[in-house]
């Protein structure tokens, strides 16, 4: 059988207590999104298929930062953002400030296959979301208590809102972003990134995971790549389509491509990184700056790994 | 002195009767935005202070599809997109889909200068741009009858709602975006891209033209670049970034590298592209394929060039 491949993220950033607590929950999570792209992949389906397959996992989790479990903004509401590529024809959808929608990463999909544009925002991607038929949830169905505490927490620890803080305090609140990439059968890769933000985030926040060349690439030439971490470091380095473009210009690796971007060009600039990324070959890179990077992998030679720290 | 130079474009696209009928109006708008810059640099000014004047220069002039002026989507509605970026510290700000906001890129650039994050849209963008106290106008000041003229054509042309229509029916009617890059005197490099969509749009579609990495990008170590032309084929390619990577990389120069992603790169891919870019030594590239790029430059060296076709 051809090489088959696929690594998913539940979020690079800062350890808390909540993780320490729900680890073991938290491994069975990413070990069953995981199974659900890697099952797909197995029985000869497409990449598509997978990454959207382990996204789509992880956004029903309400442990992970994506769908139901997603950060509530400073107007306590919650506003999701994901993307979608596909490697064989080098196309994506995305959606931004999505609400109400269970799988934003459907629905970018969705975007990329049935819209004539590649990304929407707000209402209007609402409207195209009720247009094609996507699956719709009321609000509280993606509020969790969890969410919730941390916001309030937040609140409480800031003062008013977090609109006049620094990048600094933002930063030890942020925790997580869904992701997933995958080499088929047939050689073709895609990627996936599905995110609610970074907590008590301002209205309106646009997040690198919809953000093609930032939260996700793919390309069937180079590698397909899912981001995670801190949003606007990842925008400062378009990380994802640097990984492309170091592996197809500089003749680098897939994991010399995300080392030396994660260890070296991006040294001396805070903020927490991570990326996981996988060839045409079926090898597959995982790198980070940060306390933790939930994360998982599985190919056809060798068996299932979940980690979520060094380890 | 040092070099200082400037470059701006009013958008790439088809040709078409209004264009044809205002072609001394469109060269003198173009003129005069490029003064408004160019005069900043002259005086010893910043390369950003000087791409946002050039910028909003447009946006004020109703001849060009952004601010005033800007393409209605099939509500009817503006919805705008800008982002600028800053090469000396390699930090942007953007907005998406923004509406009575005068000028969006100087919105883009209190979000780069005042807020903790780098993009922002709709009602979160709106309540940031009240906070900062940008100026707002009413919706019908941004409403120009040929802009209202389009859409009706449009819609009467393509039945009820073009969001049922290929991409292909689409390009005809995508006319332009507005953009500028520039370096001063201190050898600092800026860009931006501020844009009103494409015509009859669906409601909620967010333009590259505020995709960092697509739309705009600047470096200092390489170059400032501002796109235009079909933003679903400038998302594919990851165009601003391309050049800037083709450029470190590869080794290309700015012309070489604009070149090869206009006239090699994306041969086979169907689609208007245009793209302008300056380098940290001053040289200037404008790279287009479509009928036509509004577009014009001026260094220390060399007194303005303004041009609409190939001419």
């Amino acid at each position: 059988m051809n090489k088959i491949a696929i690594a998913i993220h539940g979020g690079a950033g800062p350890d808390s207590e909540h993780i320490k607590k729900n680890y073991e929950a938290y491994k069975k999570g990413l070990e069953d999104a995981l199974n659900s792209g890697y099952k797909i992949l197995e029985g000869g389906g497409s990449a598509l298929d997978a990454v959207e397959a382990a996204v789509n996992s992880m956004e029903d989790n309400p442990l992970f930062n994506a769908g139901k479990g997603s950060a509530l903004n400073a107007k306590a509401e919650v506003e999701m953002c994901a993307g979608i590529m596909d490697g064989r024809k080098v196309e994506s959808g995305a959606v931004a400030l999505i609400k109400n929608v269970k799988n934003p990463i459907s629905l970018a999909r969705a975007v990329m296959e049935k819209s004539e544009h590649l990304y929407l925002g707000d209402a209007g991607a609402l409207a195209f979301a009720q247009k094609v038929g996507v699956e719709l949830m009321p609000d509280a169905y993606f509020i969790t208590e969890h969410a919730y505490e941390q916001f309030d927490e937040a609140r409480k620890e800031e003062g008013t809102n977090i609109r006049y803080l620094g990048k600094e305090q933002i930063k030890k609140h942020s925790h997580g972003t869904v992701g997933a990439v995958a080499l088929d059968k047939d050689g073709n890769l895609a990627a996936a990134t599905s995110t609610g933000g970074t907590e008590n985030k301002s209205q309106g926040r646009i997040g690198d995971s919809s953000m093609i060349g930032i939260g996700f690439y793919a390309n069937n030439k180079t590698c397909a790549v899912s981001g995670t971490g801190d949003g606007e470091v990842m925008m400062h380095f378009v990380s994802a389509y640097e990984i492309s473009c170091l592996m197809e210009y500089k003749g680098l690796s897939v994991t010399e491509a995300c080392r030396f971007l994660i260890h070296e060009k991006s040294k001396g600039v805070e903020g927490d990184m991570g990326l996981i990324a996988v060839d045409a070959e079926g090898n597959i890179a995982l790198e980070y700056k940060a306390d933790r990077m939930h994360r998982a992998w599985r190919t056809n030679d060798a068996d299932v790994v979940v980690k979520i720290y060094a380890e």
